[in-house]
């Protein structure tokens, strides 16, 4: 952040060289109000080239005063669902998400749910923006992407959230949880397109579209996958909502299970599509 | 503050009553980075009329960018010394503060280390806050203040402050605490009378005075005082700095002590000044 700050300054210095004061930053972190603030409070180097502050809150309401904020990034964030839709654990529904922990290889109607929902939460996500971001301000948007059309399970992340809940039925049958836990749990996790993002940005209606394209971030993408880091990566994001609700017994004994389904798969995964996993949305306030 | 945001709605809307659109308010909570802001923003209420946020830093530094803030309050902030003069604890200099923990009772020159103390961290306040506060925008502190030229043992916190300095030279001698430990010890706390702190307004020049005087905050102020209830709260605002120089194994011990101590000299502490020992300073920025 300090290098892109760095950028800007020089960018308004070559425009205004007669200018004695460059700019000054404020940058809010935002997340929830039960985020750690003060780990990254300690945590920020010490020389900053701009001032911290830190806004707890839901991005999918208000957190700032009409007008007043110039750039938003989203970094790994929209991804989260702000809930899980009811109709996945409804056994009579057509969303019942039955011996699944996510859309990938699901009956259609969940993928439905799903997609409803991130459109929800983005029209709320943008409707507040909209009243915040000055006219001629920018949101970057960072985002778990996909290829329009594509099926999750071609993805490295949709083959291991379909182990997942292979994994937690196998468990299920031998007693180590129940399958009502299984058919109660679902990752809140969505992956968007880019025709797809771009389709709710312009029904909402307040921003331009700049830039919308897939990119791949990793580089541990681009060669042979190392399957018990990425392991351990995903665990670090996720572990939480599997201990909540499953509990912290078996959490050990899943995620070992999952080093070993996932080997078994590996050139599965080699051979996934890996190219553009990634959504950039660069959108301007109209 | 939700009631004084509450009020200044209202008093907007009077005055633009044709307004569709109420101000907004973006309010920053400042304090230390190892402050605790994980529990404040876990303890606002639900409902608020204001958006939160927090930062982290010194306000004797910078904290925002230039003409970005319309009010700064500090709530019994600006009376903790940003450090302890170093003369306090050198046997050479005349600011050698020998068994004692203030400059209540001591000679002139401990006294006059804490002022100059306090002057310098007003400086830099001022300069700091003339920077970020527009034109017209206001500065309203709250601290410990004392009449001008009151010695500070006619007050109740001044004779707390002498006690504790004998009670800790009283382990001393008893072998609880070592004499070496409590002549390095001073408790950065100063009050500032109107006179000295409008001096210093003065001195500073960015800002003008609308209002410089002494209050009294507390209902305990007017009755007789319960001392334990006294020490109690004083103990929560003061431990961690005993603890931290002295250890805690003592610090039980040493706060039965001053309750004893206190409650011995309780006819002296009734009859203290408790008219105005609160500064209230409403600066503005010219």
């Amino acid at each position: 952040m300090q290098n892109i700050l760095q950028v800007i300054k020089s960018k308004y210095q070559a425009q205004f060289p007669t200018s004695s004061t460059p700019p000054e930053f404020l940058i809010f972190f935002n997340d929830l109000p039960t985020n750690d603030f003060n780990t990254l409070f300690t945590s920020l180097p010490k020389q900053l080239n701009y001032f911290p502050a830190a806004v707890p809150g839901s991005f999918h309401g208000r957190l700032f005063p009409e007008s007043s904020v110039h750039l938003v990034h989203a970094a790994c964030a929209m991804h989260w669902l702000s809930k899980m839709p009811e109709e996945l654990v409804d056994g009579n529904s057509p969303a019942w998400n039955k011996g699944r922990v996510h859309y990938t290889n699901a009956v259609e109607g969940v993928g439905r749910a799903y997609a409803k929902q991130f459109a929800e939460d983005m029209e709320r996500f943008l409707s507040a923006r909209a009243v915040e971001i000055v006219s001629g301000g920018m949101i970057v948007i960072i985002m778990a992407g996909v290829p329009h059309g594509m099926p999750y399970i071609q993805l490295p992340a949709g083959l291991m959230y379909d182990c997942m809940g292979s994994i937690l039925m196998e468990m299920a049958t031998q007693g180590l949880v129940s399958e009502d836990q299984v058919d109660g749990f679902n990752l809140p996790l969505y992956a968007a397109s880019p025709e797809e993002m771009s389709d709710l940005v312009e029904r909402n209606g307040e921003f331009s579209i700049e830039k919308m394209e897939l990119t791949n971030p990793a580089s541990w993408l681009k060669g042979p996958v190392d399957i018990r880091d990425w392991v351990i990566h995903m665990r670090a994001v996720l572990e939480k909502l599997f201990t909540t609700h499953f509990g912290s017994e078996i959490i050990d004994e899943f995620f070992e299970r999952l080093v070993k389904s996932l080997s078994a798969i590996s050139n599965q995964i080699e051979s996934s599509y890996r190219e553009g996993i990634q959504l950039l949305a660069v959108l301007k306030r109209k």
